[in-house]
């Protein structure tokens, strides 16, 4: 249909166009997809390793330390010594984090059940099994080798 | 297989690794994939005024004027002054940015021709009916309307 469709293409624009409607949505609630995934990434009971986090996320380690200050800020998170690792931070949720988890996890929910209303379970299996193979084959470095090219 | 398995998870992991692969890519070429995305993005008969490159790219005006500077720097494109609109400016590539354009254009048809070599037509023509129907729900706010919540 489309002229030259690629797959990098659809995965970058759709989810670039995903992100935007989680901002909008978040937006809503004061609030932004960055912090929506921080919170629905800590272990709400034990707390999460604030070094554990970035790697979690996908995030470098300078942009969500900024994203920790705010939420911080606004009190949906807090810092603890990690009792294993004395030098250590653990990232906790606060009650009202959790709130706003719980917020977040049912946009998420909404949007999955939405998608998954207008195509078939049959597709939606394929279109996870191409993002799987994709995955794989970059981590296998089928694709490029990592050598350096002349 | 995985526990909470999510649409926008899957594309974000996979979109967040294909991302990792080309600049990765990139780097060996002095390059980065933002860099390579504006010579794809740029019109190589007539130029593309600088306005346009940003929605099309789906990128903001600050970021894109950043590495449109870095590019100039490093002689792959130029600027020139609309001759349809004398205050417009056209970002036109150079002779070298044409070179740099097919070697970037190389690496997206090695990585859409090694995904698709690894699984059927049929799946991948289903990956693509969903990111289609994830975008047409966005575009027609059927997932979240946008009066404000309570």
């Amino acid at each position: 249909m489309q002229k030259e469709q690629t797959i990098d293409h659809a995965l970058r624009a759709t989810w670039q166009s995903v992100a935007k409607m989680y901002n909008e949505q978040a937006a809503k609630h004061n609030s932004t997809m960055a912090m929506a995934f921080v919170l629905l990434n800590i272990d709400i009971e034990n707390g999460t390793p604030s070094t554990a986090l970035g790697p979690l996320m996908g995030m470098e380690s300078t942009s969500l330390s900024r994203i920790l200050k705010n939420m911080e800020g606004k009190k949906l998170v807090y810092r603890e010594k990690n009792p294993i690792d004395g030098r250590g931070i653990l990232i906790k949720i606060t009650e009202f984090g959790l709130k706003k988890r719980n917020t977040s996890k049912e946009h998420v929910l909404k949007f999955n059940e939405t998608i998954r209303k207008h195509i078939s379970e049959e597709k939606v299996n394929h279109f996870f099994e191409v993002t799987e193979t994709i995955n794989k084959l970059i981590n296998e470095k089928t694709i490029f080798n990592n050598k350096p090219t002349k």
